[in-house]
């Protein structure tokens, strides 16, 4: 595989929505791989908490502030309240790569399933909402728990990166490589990240089937 | 991973649409690991004609014979004649294992994308059309064209397997484990077949970015 991803190790890193779990385990590898991460919430005070129980150089803020001033901004909002969260912070992320990590999911009985999205999918929801951001569609499928392990040293998993800007998903992909393990892996354009996102609800079948973290592998690249 | 699958060696294996590149390929493999296969054609004279050129056990016939023959049907006919050819076989698939593989995919100038499908996916389609047989989703990343290079002796893969009877998908996941290389993992219910149908849209942009025929690897089980 091409190892042509530019070199990304300057770049600050905002997590909206960054006090759930993939959030706060995104925010740790990143802190860790040396990244100055911001974690955002509604909540200032509770963004500060996370962050410090996370400790080392994460801070935290209010969603807009860590919009506005870090200089890639992850969103891991819950799906309830995606949008509104997007056209609230239109101005701050304006011009910035913004990485959607959203899988649109409803749980039953029976596990997890793909929930319909009127744009196609979460990150065509936050493209169409943020006309004059770099939307990027990535690392749907890491595992919250394995990123807050602190015994796993590294996440057997490739993320796969999509969107229409070549630079922003090579940055992406150089940003998926800083975590151990995990490789960025081009995957499509955003016209195809419904799957992506939706895929999630299967690998929830295979964790319960199998009792795993299951991720992907791309054999051949 | 759990070996938990059953003995399926002596399992005969019918693929509708078998003159095509999938289904040729799957033909060769499964001969290849001892199965009598049948290939099924709308015409028997052309299934007649690609089972000669593949050699071997492998038969040919028209898709109703092959579908009242064989003990588990695969459905590798194309997307466009889907529902309208199941539906013409309804009796003969009645009872039986009927494993779809077929991909609604759309093509443009960038590439591929997943086509719209009423029922949800071809699976669901399928499921819907043939209410007395044991519908099962797989096979749907495999590369026609690693299927049938004799110099690939084996093909690093995990077929990923969904359905709502569980003999069944352990039965295809016993068969997905006849390839040398390949792995059947269980993937989750038939309302979760669209996205692993609409992921080989993905596979396609990766396979055209790195020059490779990409396949899935599950990590972590």
């Amino acid at each position: 595989m091409p190892t042509d991803v530019p070199d990304v190790s300057g770049i600050s890193i905002g997590i909206l929505g960054g006090t759930g779990d993939q959030g706060k385990g995104l925010a740790r590898r990143f802190a860790l791989a040396g990244h100055t991460v911001l974690i955002g919430s509604r909540s200032a005070e509770r963004a500060q908490e996370a962050a410090a129980a996370l400790g080392g150089p994460v801070r935290g803020a209010d969603n807009a502030s860590v919009a506005a001033e870090a200089d890639v901004v992850i969103v891991a909002i819950p799906w309830d309240g995606h949008r509104s969260t997007l056209e609230s912070l239109r101005a701050e992320l304006s011009g910035k790569i913004v990485i959607d990590c959203v899988n649109p999911l409803g749980f039953d009985k029976q596990g997890a399933y793909a929930l319909p999205v009127e744009e196609g999918s979460a990150a065509q929801q936050a493209a169409a909402v943020l006309p004059d951001s770099r939307v990027v569609a990535a690392f749907h499928h890491v595992s919250a728990v394995l990123l807050l392990d602190p015994e796993v040293a590294e996440i057997d998993l490739d993320v796969l990166v999509l969107g229409e800007d070549r630079e922003a998903t090579d940055i992406v992909r150089g940003l998926a490589g800083r975590i151990p393990g995990v490789r960025g892996v081009y995957g499509g354009r955003l016209r195809n990240a419904h799957q992506v996102e939706a895929l999630t609800a299967n690998l929830i079948s295979i964790n319960r089937r199998y009792k795993a973290h299951a991720g992907l592998r791309l054999t051949d690249i």
